[in-house]
């Protein structure tokens, strides 16, 4: 699977593809923050999806990408919450069943989510195996179409294109700041960055509780993923072979940052913009800082991207 | 004080005079709130202004109208805190001094809010007789320029531009709903409604914890505030002669909502819209199902007023 199943023209299909279903979301710049940190930063605020997430983006391009005849059955992913609330969304806005198989330590606003969109829940064991056990019966029993959260080529043009609108949106970024979880949105926003404007850096940044991507990028070889332990729930999946392929041919750097970092960057982007953002969502900003990344004087987008969060569980 | 010293002429020039120093905000409609509703509603997002309110709009209109002269020794006001934070950073743009009195219960939010602005603070008791006496005393002592937080008509003709913003936004509107508490925000947008489209109809919401509106209202003349108690710290301002007397003329109905009311409308819209709001700009999206407004299959605006909580005090 080379790199390039995912161009800078599939993901401009995917743009056009997902126009009528998503959000164009606004860009958001405070001066108290550019003051802060010495930098001017744009926010692009994927947490004002209507489901709250990015998410949306790949699960549409995907689910709009295949033909009628692939859905007769529906169809079905596995996901921590935003994947499978997006997945319910563009499979109800396309006309088909959608079957989501959620961990049961999923957040409850995350199942209560997918359940408003008409997902229909399948609870299994917090494990990436006992996910893909439940998906794989439910795929022969059913017959439905297996959408993967981001070890997909469609999935991640969707998900590519929230870097078209930000560069639309803001010329001249010198860096792309994004959090990276399987890889599905680091992938796509890298391609389509160094494709539109290949001086600008992209850094994708992890929970030092679950750096695989990190690690994998030291090795220079894909690593296993060990046992996750983050507040940040949206990034305890994994790369795939194919989004380290993509990460490692258009991504300049992963950094990580800590869980007190992630807690602090959160509520500092509640308080000063005033927006609703989920753990996941906080790690790039956490990262803003760190002085190996030299971003002073810089102008530097990061993508915050879902707002899920249980608001009887917060983190301070 | 006849109310055409408000006019939509004024509201019109205020808005060219702040264009350069305040946010155009978003409108944010969700499908969700739609579907639970039976309406269409359009957020407009005054919480993602840079200090977090609206008040940025009346406080910049009335400093950049004064005189060079006229502000020699700075500028002086009361708040509860976003009008504070409203003229301290209006005065830091026009490069003059800001003293701002604040009542002793101002949320630690909004106290480091217009710290953070260059404002000078002085704490007082938590009554609008004291507010006064500490405004006259500092007026007399310094003769620093007044800036009310609504009873003075540049600043009701720059909250009046948030509904030039939003009929721009979303034309043909059938009902804008707005919270009332001084009456600065609610007079100048049923100007600039009823000025721009008659028939729209403009309805002030207000906590039934601090109901002078209403009660002036019902009685057809201004009414004492009393003591209010509320959540919605923004809204225990009680209307002045010439907000009532613009209100009279322009607002087609004042209705009143309970306190859990705004803690349930407060909590949803955190959920649903993944916004960070103030108990105060919940108000008017708790009175939509009011069966007396009649808003089902209107098409509908509410004014989402700030976003500056206390998040270590939410009520839930």
């Amino acid at each position: 699977m080379p790199p390039a199943e995912v161009t800078l023209e599939s993901i401009r299909a995917a743009g056009e593809r997902i126009a009528a279903h998503v959000r164009r979301t606004p860009v958001i710049e405070s001066e108290a923050i550019n003051a802060g940190c010495g930098a001017r930063v744009w926010f692009k605020c994927e947490n004002l999806q209507e489901i709250g997430a990015f998410k949306i983006r790949g699960a549409t391009n995907a689910i709009f990408a295949l033909p009628a005849g692939a859905l007769a059955a529906g169809v079905v992913t596995h996901s921590s919450g935003n994947h499978g609330a997006a997945v319910a969304q563009a499979a109800r806005r396309r006309g088909v069943r959608a079957r989501i198989v959620m961990p049961e330590n999923a957040s409850a606003a995350k199942l209560a989510n997918v359940r408003s969109l008409g997902g229909e829940i399948e609870l299994c064991a917090p494990s990436l195996a006992a996910r893909e056990a439940a998906v794989a019966r439910l795929i022969i029993d059913t017959g439905a179409a297996f959408i993967h959260p981001y070890d997909d080529p469609a999935v991640i043009a969707g998900q590519g294109t929230v870097a078209l609108e930000l560069l639309e949106q803001v010329p001249e970024l010198d860096c792309v700041l994004c959090p990276v979880g399987g890889g599905g949105l680091a992938s796509g926003i890298a391609v389509a960055v160094k494709g539109l404007r290949a001086q600008t850096r992209v850094i994708a940044v992890e929970p030092a509780g679950a750096d695989d991507a990190w690690r994998s990028f030291q090795a220079g070889a894909l690593q296993p993923a060990g046992a996750p332990t983050t507040i940040a729930d949206g990034l305890r999946g994994a790369l795939s072979a194919r989004t380290f392929a993509l990460m490692r041919a258009h991504v300049d750097a992963v950094v990580t940052v800590s869980e007190p970092a992630i807690a602090r960057a959160m509520r500092a982007l509640w308080q000063q913009l005033r927006l609703v953002i989920e753990p996941s969502s906080a790690v790039a900003y956490a990262a803003l800082g760190d002085p190996a990344l030299a971003l002073r004087g810089r102008r530097v987008g990061i993508v915050l991207t879902g707002g899920n969060v249980d608001l009887d569980a917060l983190p301070w």
